[in-house]
């Protein structure tokens, strides 16, 4: 049984330790170097103290000599830097899966507009493939480098496109209302993040435009075809963890709730991470709070010709860390569930 | 100087303790009797501990001739109650503010579809009026029963009626995203609402139809001179109080962000209990905690031709038990604002 | 290697599907029934939609015949259902793990005083092991029957006994403050425990006493080999999972930080799911989150010969279902810590 | 009706907006200055959004001369800054109110080494007055500098001074076990301060001391005349505002339930801001939230010789800028209770 050996680049965030958490139930892959700049020296477990007595590792500074050792490296890291790692890493051999934004978009005007960085490895970026599995799995098979999907788009993009695929829906004008927890602003000192400021409060933020949506908007207009218009507005929730998309669309044929049902059903009835809700019922977040599922519903309100899609994520999970294992176990041509079988936690 | 004598029938409720809460503020309001049949005798500052010191008052069993004495009676009841008394009370001139939603619909058939009871009362409730003060002042002046609106049916309509009344969004598909506190549930012991439910999570509710959907559609119809298609969600976020609502509309004219914002200015500049915000802004329901206010934004997102409102509320206050305080002054010809000056509570 | 068979009595509450979480990650272990009067024929997974795809079970009404098949069977029902099934149970040589009260307590009067029940099982009382492994984990392999022990009595118990076994603290004055997420209140509708009751807000309750104490008590005075006199004080935290003790007790003998903290590490250093934090650093509850870890620090205030101790479990692990499955695992002489290697929920 | 000119000198924390939004209901003080040197020229509005349309104030640069023309100054500063011009303001006669703790500790060296600051006004220090109203009402009186107090000393004073000033408890041996919301920390950026790193979870802190131990330490021995000895462990609850105290003393007489109830009914009767809550209820912190008041429980647990007090206040109210409020109504011979009637806000 072969054992994946794994180096994770910037360890120290939200991202970071979920990687920990998941890969310590992974039965074929292993840990063997975790880095950051700033906490060079300090053990994970006394950073992130649910990890006593699981790691024994400690934060080293990047040697990409040493990385190269390995089989896979994840990025954790701001946007940047796996763009600046990436190809000595595939020219050794060692495969990269960035949680970052370094390698989602193939347009990279759009990339430099929203990251306010050069995009230097243009063709780096043009051979990487965008990790999410329900579409893009037969191409991660043969990638080296992977461009881990954003929460947001995770959930709207499994939400929506089962419509958009089939074609019932007018492309111009969908719409995603998102609504995160807070841990999806990562691990960075700030006012707006303080418990005393967002807890029990609800807003919409991003009026100025959010980075993920032109990255919605390039997959969803590949994936159909042809140019999606789509408005979303993010919104942080008063909680740690979930993440939930409502999505609207204008039906251009009538399509029946049960219709829908199976059109849904149908569409995910292989996929191992994506779970069809009954008819009537709604996913909740804590019903996937700690595990890889992204639970969904379909429904079509009475008296119109709108169709709702509601999808539930963990944003750490499915719309990051656990993704990118789910990529990862993809890429090394293991079971694609293995090390991901946690249960969500609820209540 | 007068003194309002104001009757709560069924205060056992969050909208009965923040109506104390608020008349206790109130300098020329004096409640006088709180009923509730279940808790008869027990004081309402030892159901509501906030309340000791302040109120001296005992809950006694509602008598129709001592509630007439009252000038105004505010029913906090189950839907039907309300119904069941106004007609002895408006007829021995007592004012009737009702918060539950026996006098909020004008079609009796959807209202006995909605709320599972017979309109006793059609030409009561043809005589009622809607207890928006924004839209029906006018009318409310001269009314003896209101019907106070619900709590999304007031953020919702106060986000899109300029836009509805300007003639410049598509009527057939409006979408409104709205998310609500749990205190909005109500005080009733049910699993769903248990603090281990509902905290730490997010979801929406309400798959087969929401009670303030037939209101909204209905007021807005009316108030736009045309049917109005609106398609509704609501969701419950982990906090206590607070609404947000963020509405999606169609442009039928291009309209710069700068005229959408000049539009929401004038067209709320005299609503002492409206705030729009500055352009870019965003509203928090942190910003209205406690107060009467409805805070909203208007903004255009880049490359569509959508317009969004975002509008919060606290659902207790403007939601309910504030907004009637506010109809009580109309009724009485008080100034509009008296005993309404809470400032939100932030952090 | 060997299968045990799982039973679960009264699976419909937090413990219920806590252990079925856990279970689900369980080599060894297989759940073949689990029952509940009220929710007869309804699919676990549909009532907890976290297991949607984990088990295919539905609730059956309870059969001691069907249950004495199983290996074992764990009740995590009500005060009183295990005592008046475990004799059949056991005579058939199904051992039995109570998550409820009934063989906690060796002082039948106190059983009979808190729990307003007639303890009519007094020699399976007797029998009965109480299912601390750390203390009585001897015992523990040779019973039929484990009392599993109360949440607080677990965070308490684990963090004073290391210096009441040394003989260095008073024992007639400890003093314990526990504080609890609102979790184990379990899943029955009440008001108190509504999410708009409990969040946001903290408290002291049971002022009246509770039931937690008489087990405390009696356990250190056995363990401590004279009477233990405990003042005991439990909160409510506005979260849903978690528990955290303070507790304070006065040195019979000067000993410095050094000191104890070698004392409490070497009390522990066998022990898999206690993990006595290095001096200088506290333990918080999210860092157990999910797992079925204690982790304890212990320190001396400057100028007072007070010792304190800070520990904190996930009240739904160890301090019910993970050490239930702990329990099970010693009683059929399996690795003590199979299945319960899930690292904690950070953040 | 004369009116207080009121200026407050570092208003952009939560002591400040809470300064703002109370003094807004007061009906004879006037804000006419706020300063703060980072956000000189913002509307005070738009970094405080619930103050939209209250206030039409913009932070200055401090300047005393300006501030001298003040009737009263707040700090609500760091430590240090009040210290530095509260000389020159009671020299042209205007009072100082500190917020923060520069005249909290008549022991200079206490101070210098708790604060890490040169107590370079000892004079000043001498004569300033701890403002906790219900023990020094009549010095503060006569007072030209307030100290006010910290949030932990004012819900613990209050609670054990009862029996303290009786003579009825060991002096020491006691034991408070404090519970603070995250508002408690201030508003500066911290990573353990973010919403996802405090939710869902409680711990205890401060294990190397805390800075209101002194100040509790100084003011109960000068109140009892004798040393107390007081062992203080703080926890951070996940809140937004809100404090309790559990505070545990070993009585030195043999008192009954009733007659400690008397003992503190009697000590507070006359006190507008103390509510000595019923025999057997408990107080939440939800009870006070917004206002003024302290309310607390005293209790005798069976069995023992212990009391237990417990008392709630909001931290940034009556732990903060109300009881500064409080205390200007003193200085300035106004109703003790102007301004300060605001109810808790509940649920």
């Amino acid at each position: 049984m072969k054992t994946v050996s794994v180096g994770i680049v910037g360890g120290t965030g939200y991202t970071g330790v979920e990687l920990l958490r998941l890969l310590a139930a992974h039965p074929q892959a292993q840990v063997t170097m975790i880095t950051s700049r700033s906490e060079e020296g300090v053990a994970v477990a006394d950073m992130y103290p649910n990890l006593r007595g699981v790691y024994d590792l400690r934060f080293s500074v990047p040697d990409i000599d040493q990385l190269k050792t390995c089989d896979v490296v994840f990025f954790a890291t701001p946007h940047g830097v796996a763009m600046s790692m990436a190809k000595d890493l595939i020219e050794s051999g060692t495969k990269v899966i960035d949680l970052a934004a370094d390698f989602r978009l193939e347009n990279l005007t759009a990339w430099q507009h929203w990251y306010k960085h050069e995009a230097t490895q243009g063709e780096l970026m043009a051979s990487a493939v965008y990790g999410l599995p329900e579409y893009y799995r037969e191409q991660i098979k043969k990638a080296m480098i992977i461009g881990n999907p954003g929460c947001y788009p995770t959930s709207i993009l499994l939400g929506i496109l089962p419509l958009l695929k089939a074609g019932l829906v007018k492309t111009d004008s969908i719409i995603a209302d998102g609504k995160s927890g807070v841990s999806g602003a990562g691990r960075g000192a700030s006012v707006a993040n303080l418990g005393a400021e967002m807890s029990e409060s609800f807003k919409a933020y991003g009026v100025a435009g959010h980075r993920h949506h032109p990255e919605m908007q390039e997959k969803l207009s590949q994936l159909a075809g042809e140019e999606v218009g789509l408005t979303f507005v993010p919104h942080l929730v008063p909680m740690v963890r979930g993440m939930e998309s409502t999505i609207y669309a204008t039906l251009t044929e009538d399509k029946s709730q049960a219709q829908l049902q199976a059109l849904f059903e149908t569409a995910y009835q292989n996929e191992p991470f994506v779970d069809v809700m009954p008819a009537g019922s709604l996913p909740e977040t804590r019903m996937v709070k700690g595990s890889n599922m992204c639970r969904m519903a379909v429904y079509r309100p009475a008296g119109s010709n709108q169709v709702v899609v509601t999808s539930v994520i963990d944003n750490l999970v499915k719309g990051a860390s656990g993704q990118a294992i789910q990529n990862m176990n993809i890429l090394f041509d293991l079971p694609e569930t293995l090390g991901l079988n946690q249960v969500a936690l609820l209540p």
